[in-house]
């Protein structure tokens, strides 16, 4: 029997970090204050993050080493399992092979704790005794609980209060992991009283619990802030993904002709897709696909611009792909994906040429969610539906064609605490909205004016 | 950097099941017809049951090929990883070593799937267009759903009342997989009605459950009956855990000390022994033990008798540890191991002196699955603490002796789905009480007669 899944050892964790910064033909702009628009200086990071993490936010070394002490608890789970998709290929009757990188191994069950786990440790090292964040549908909320219960360090987290009571799940996995979870907005922050007194009956919104989280960062010595996507560093300790990959696909005898990940943040697209840029940028390179929701369309209509990375305006200014700080989108079961924004690394790399971006309306990713489980038996979270739906689309336009492709895409987490909307959608009860061109057009005109130069 | 994960690869798969009847040095009782007491005929198990299985269920050959097309489906998720548990043998300070065979990497997220997928694929064989079973907390349920997708069976599953309200996860995933799912007792059999009919609050039971699934199969003619524990077939197909751990233990240089399972119907726990019991009866194998719920002590203070498989005496009688058909364990969260029965040949394993058995609460239970999760990340089944628990213990007692043991363990099942009940436990809501011996002796009473000889 041929072995369809592709499994390395401990020691073939990555001993360093891919920075692409370090093979990007341009810089990425740097970040900008939100009161002023200026440029941050490390000492505007330094209330709420460590010093080595704010060097690797601005870092353009090529690699940056792994500490001994990272690998030893990535080890729990890592290296993730590459598998080829056979069952799927066979049930789409495609002459593609269709392989999938399965973060979803986790203890958190997503790509997350990949950097859960580094910012924990780096936090640990600077003499931090607690870190505050927020989370949308939990999955990064439960990755740094996870992360910091394994390095001693309180967590609090902020979570969006629609799921904090739509997801008692995720909720229970960071009380397991000793965190302390509140929904938001909160009584605990200046910003989340504020809200409250306005509009007690808020459903919250990620915007509003990273305000909460960065000001309790801020407000208190002892406590730093962590976020789970779109900065740099994040990205950059989510490339052991590629890295990882470059060695199964090895293993696997394979060249892989199209990588395809989904985004909301962008930081397991970017951990996937990061170490094959270069590759893209002369011309070698595989075909890069980002999979959006259609509801939230941050590289397929958004805009290149400065904006904040909250909702509020209290969070820095990145320049990225944004549909505008102040864009609401719809409630889609997907809530990883519900973000303004997009990896500034990411989103230059977008401009640049180097990828291509996809949407997807939510009944279209849960069909090819729904395929998956019913032919890999693994059950995939709402967000990693929309990498599901643009490999399956590569793989049938293969079949149209004859092409014998080699697609790989991230399975970017499980489905093991979503089975709600599963059953929506398995009931017919899932809707499909057109975005109109106003609703954006509205939002990106209350962009921030950034003084970068 | 030391690898911790022992990871073999799909032609590791075993190529045949060890049948254990062909080493003990007694047979198996017979089991015996519910109504007549007399021994079954190969005739009475055909409306339910495929020839086959039936086959097998007798059987007393050593070695039983697995078909091609099973190997190539468990090969979906098998071999599953051994995993040594550093991080918690560090939180211990034991000098033992411990290690897990993690069957929780299944889809369904236990080892059930790999009975389930062998008897879909012998029922596909015999023409069987439908498979009906029970179950309770959901774990044989889903995997079967999940076993009959992948051969395009239809599943009907009748899921024990309280659990199908409590865990509507389990009921999506079964869904997902295309499976129809009621709470039992149902409207759908003759004895689902009279129940109903005489207590319509009933919160239903596994022996139910049982019956209005063997109901099921034998009134209609595309149906069979499926059952995901206590049968020589179903423990048989578990075998495949014991012999990949062989393997696996070779690859660490590891002779195994100790080996522990958490003990309901029996299946995991025998699918991790049945390899080593040769060795055991020859004075040469490992400890073995059987680690229980005190309020379902089946080894600890149960019979070896003839007693009847459901709750209701519609199931055949089969000779086994029990705490009597009519006893009803008090409501603990590890809903697996609430069945008064043990399988047959793990019983008559027991009854030879070849294995230990102890009993825990729940709350001793719960305090090593939490202390395994904080450690080593991954969250186990409620019914899987049971065998932590056993397996803490013993390194503690090396702690105290300064043994340095080699002790396994079986990761029966992830607890994704049983996370209400961490909350409970971390809330301090859980209650452990003592069972009197009077309600043992009850349900003890009143064990039917079999006519075996």
């Amino acid at each position: 029997m041929q072995d369809h899944r592709f499994i390395l050892s401990s020691n073939d964790i990555p001993h360093a970090w891919y920075n692409i910064a370090a093979d990007l033909p341009e810089l990425v702009p740097p970040h900008c204050h939100p009161a002023t628009g200026k440029p941050l200086t490390p000492d505007d990071m330094k209330p709420i993050f460590p010093d080595t993490l704010i060097a690797q936010e601005v870092s353009t070394e090529r690699w940056i080493e792994i500490p001994d002490e990272v690998r030893e608890k990535l080890a729990i789970w890592r290296p993730s399992p590459l598998v080829r998709a056979v069952n799927l290929e066979k049930h789409l009757k495609t002459p593609a092979r269709i392989y999938y990188k399965n973060e979803g191994v986790s203890p958190a069950g997503s790509h997350k704790p990949n950097t859960a786990v580094a910012q924990a440790y780096y936090n640990k090292q600077a003499g931090i005794k607690r870190i505050a964040t927020e989370t949308g549908a939990g999955q990064w909320g439960s990755s740094l609980a996870f992360a910091c219960d394994l390095f001693g360090i309180e967590c609090k987290v902020y979570m969006v209060k629609v799921s904090y009571h739509q997801k008692p799940y995720r909720r229970s996995l960071m009380q397991l992991w000793n965190a302390s979870c509140v929904a938001s907005p909160s009584q605990d922050t200046k910003v989340g009283r504020e809200i409250l007194a306005k509009d007690p009956d808020t459903t919250g919104s990620l915007g509003i619990a990273i305000s909460e989280a960065v000001e309790d960062a801020a407000s208190h010595d002892d406590t730093n802030y962590a976020l789970g996507s779109v900065l740099n560093h994040v990205c950059l300790h989510q490339t052991i993904i590629g890295l990882e990959l470059k060695k199964q696909l090895a293993l696997a005898e394979e060249n892989v002709d199209v990588l395809i990940g989904c985004a909301g943040g962008g930081s397991n697209l970017a951990g996937l897709v990061f170490p094959y840029v270069k590759d893209v940028l002369d011309g070698r390179g595989p075909k890069l696909i980002a999979s959006e929701p259609t509801a939230c369309p941050t590289l397929t209509r958004g805009k290149y611009a400065y904006d904040f990375g909250d909702s509020v305006g209290m969070a820095p200014m990145a320049c990225m792909f944004t549909l505008g700080h102040s864009f609401v989108p719809s409630g889609i079961h997907a809530g990883g994906l519900r973000y303004h924004g997009m990896a500034p690394t990411l989103s230059l790399m977008h401009k640049l040429g180097a990828m291509e971006a996809r949407s997807y309306h939510q009944n279209a990713a849960f069909e090819a969610g729904v395929m998956f489980a019913r032919t890999e038996g693994i059950c995939p979270a709402p967000e990693t539906n929309h990498a599901i739906r643009a490999a399956i689309d590569e793989a049938l336009r293969c079949k149209e064609t004859g092409e014998e492709k080699c697609i790989v895409f991230n399975f970017s987490g499980h489905g093991h605490f979503d089975l709600y909307s599963y059953d929506k959608y398995l009931a017919g009860e899932l809707e499909d909205y057109d975005l109109p061109q106003a609703n954006i057009d509205k939002a990106l005109g209350e962009l921030p004016t950034a003084h970068a130069e």
